[in-house]
């Protein structure tokens, strides 16, 4: 069993990429971070409490990290993820607080305290990674791997250039790229063909409680549902990842970060062409989205049939 | 007639670009000025020269320009074009000279001369336009037209990020861009896809000296040829739109110029999004390569016959 | 005698700097450029025309260039130089036109015609500088000297970093000490000190037609004028360094100048520690202030004895 | 009696920074952190121990923090301040080790036990202060003060354009001075004029072991002393500040990190004009040397006579 912490802004797809961590049975959370993000860190907080109770995983601590980027004026995503961060979703008010400490220091003492077994995943802004790593720089090592959902190497969301979680914070993400470690980067150029279609969206009406309540207003919310065609569930693309990487194609690269450009701050420059380089970087390049969502969706269900 | 000024650096898609204007019945190349690029001016210059005695249209005027960028050392391509810029390609030396003056006055007189009716092509670095355009404004009204080749909406050639002929001079690309004309930008998008298969160069070899002299000899040196693959002739795919827009589908755009990135300088940031900006560019977003191929080979074998 | 070009953007310092430059015997002025920069280029034409018959020299051509800057929207300085350009000051409407040609052209020919024997002087933005350096390379060999008013190495005006005429347009700036002659770089440490105080302008006032028609009102619009301190008049310190190099101290250096900065754009970075590198630039660093107002009353002395 | 706090990096003007506040009866040093600067921040830290225990404070807490900047490549200054950090000064090794934790939770909890009573000092690079900001932003308002050496509004030292302490991490500092308290600079413009002339070293010669085995040989090596002039002892200016601010004349000014440069990164751009801005920093501009040698000597001598 995978032993996996997971750094997060939910958001819409951090909680469909959390719901798919805690249903499946390679993987076991030890810990979510939370980072502000598609909204404040205190919703993104919230949400987190939310998810974690409504799921039913209240041992897990949550623990909130940062509120901004290091250097820029926070951006968020409210457009796309509601005022909340979940859309229409109504999840009932926690009933237990986040744990103390920050963010920082929980990333560093877990991955510390077993090093070479924890995965660390980071599927929001890399503001707290990137403290992380700047504040104890042996983290690199003590990660069994790292994974981000973010950047892209053809086109971006944000802006023509650049992905949202990198683009809300360059220089963290400029930061992590350096640091030492692979990172795992599967970016738009996966995510954006994973897309919750009809026949998803009506298998997830199946599902009782989690369906109605959390999984279906997600993906209702998030974007128009047709047969071919539906919201990218982007976040959920690197937990599929970490259960079987065999889902997805990677291929190393060096990948720089632009902080410095008038139009292209925040753009994964991603070249395969290492020439004498050291890759810094696995790419994912493509998913099969078939076995995608026949993950998904199994995992889904094994939670479903746990509420019923 | 469409009456076109081509300004290029020879270079080997030059050279077949230049053939498939000359070999057009529905263009009539009414100049050529040279810039440095793939290879240096003197060299770029020279090609010209030779290519028109070769090809058989001494009237035209060749007339030279820039050496290098605006603010940027020189790059160039070298490597892909062979030293002499022709790669394999051995053309009788000239026995005319380039006309007197300079490619940016050329390019003003020629379109001062005919407000309206005289369209402008560019495919090498954009120095002597930009030069142009800052010394006579007007000429953005004057031109009938303005097509270039060069940038990309996705992924670069010289490097991740940037193709070679805008980031052979990105401060020269960002003046064109911005001069408030609309440029019909045709990029690696579209260039891409017009590969010379093993069945074109077949079709080329049948074409007596043109063929052995210029257009086969361009076409191996270029890059390996396959049944399914082969170079791609990018400079031609800009001439062609000028003969027959249809071959080509295009999309308003806002395109910037990165000029300040650390690894995205001369990335042409295309936003198809326009919110409320009023484009400044019409984007090539894909070619119907077979009738790009018939319009090529229907115009060389127009010269082919000629030559015999 | 030397003969001068001068490159400006009248501009009340500018015409200051022409009449002392009319007024001397040691320089001829043999061609005014202009350039868009204090006002707009057909403001700071219109005021070279009305300075050039005003102080009597109507066979100089007077060639307008640039109205921008290559890259950058245009900035001005009305605040300072008055709508007009020249403040308060109202000469009669000139009966001669502009030459014909451009400013570029004009440079480029003058500097050709007479190689190692004209002195270029630059007052204004260097856009016509930078395009005809660019246009013509040669030129930089061909200028017997090249001195230019602008930059510093300490504080701008325009900005904490950066002085008008660089800022204006960094690019050119940028090209113009890059292009390989040694630019005599007369900046704001220099012409800060080279104050027009009440005893300076009490001079202008005995000078009948020439002090009551231009200098005082120049002087007195243009700031405060006390016992101790008054306006820089920053362009006269170029002029004066033509007439007479003991006036001011200089220094080699490396000089680049900053067009990526944030905050600093347009910024002249002086080093004088060359280490290993060659200079491109001699930089002034003090002037004789008592010895260049001399120079200055003695050179208008001579010019309103014969306007009596 | 004031309490502080000192982010250092010793560094022999560190050494006689933390020497003065440690003479001073008007100062108690709370605390010290070190960071990588002048030299590696294995050598700042061992520097920080030994003189804490030359000087005779053991109880007071020495922290490590940060070995590199956030972003970018370490630079260090060892062609100033020798091999290890001290120059010819050796003092006995440390029998006592650093404390436990990290500088950045060390300067966050110190504020946090006592808000508004504690005054933080940054005489190095800023990146643990940096890190502390965005770990726990509050800080900003639990320092009673925040004065730092560095910066400047004319000219730098490491390059023409950036003084040291803020090259060595741009970010960080732009983060500090965008942190929402105001930065007290001082910078090279004051510091330059803080000078060890040769009757300053006769009086540390006076002074028995302080004198002989710290001050003089810190003082001799860090340049040539003469009657009119010696190095400027730069750190001992900030805590001269905090121990009596009317040494130092101050103005309110904007203050921006340039960040994005190309040869300017690292500037401290000082806008005294405010605007209709608010200042972000109090910026010195003159100081009293003489009472600073002084408050220094003083200082000193108070040290001395206990260590006799």
């Amino acid at each position: 069993m995978k032993r996996i912490l997971i750094d997060c802004d939910p958001g819409i797809d951090d909680a469909l990429a959390i719901t798919l961590a805690h249903g499946s049975s390679q993987v076991e959370i030890i810990g979510i971070t939370t980072v502000g993000g598609n909204v404040s860190l205190a919703k993104t907080t919230e949400n987190a409490l939310r998810l974690r109770e409504f799921l039913g995983f209240p041992e897990v601590p949550v623990v909130p990290g940062s509120a901004g980027a290091l250097l820029r004026p926070r951006i968020d995503a409210a457009e796309v993820h509601g005022d909340s961060g979940l859309g229409q979703v109504r999840l009932p008010a926690p009933t237990l607080p986040p744990a103390d400490g920050h963010a920082v220091d929980f990333i560093i003492d877990t991955l510390a305290s077993a090093p070479g077994e924890i995965s660390l995943v980071a599927i929001g802004p890399l503001t707290n990674v990137a403290l992380a790593v700047r504040k104890e720089p042996r983290i690199v090592d003590w990660a069994r791997e790292f994974v981000i959902l973010g950047g892209s190497y053809t086109r971006g969301n944000y802006s023509p250039a650049a992905e949202f979680n990198i683009v809300a914070d360059p220089e963290a993400a400029a930061i992590v790229f350096a640091a030492g470690w692979t990172v795992t980067m599967i970016g738009l150029d996966v995510s954006r063909t994973a897309l919750a279609t009809t026949a998803v969206v009506d298998r997830m009406r199946q599902m009782g409680r989690l369906g109605a309540d959390l999984l279906v207003p997600c993906a209702e919310f998030y974007g128009m549902v047709t047969a071919d065609d539906g919201p990218a569930i982007h976040d959920a693309c690197a937990i599929a990842y970490l259960i079987d990487p065999t889902l997805i194609e990677i291929q190393q690269a060096v990948v720089e970060v632009e902080t410095a450009g008038r139009f292209t701050s925040g753009m994964t420059v991603v070249d395969f062409h290492l020439r004498d380089r050291a890759p810094n970087a696995l790419v994912g390049t493509a998913i099969d989205t078939r076995r995608f969502w026949d993950l998904m969706l199994g995992a889904y269900e094994r939670i479903a049939a746990t509420m019923a």
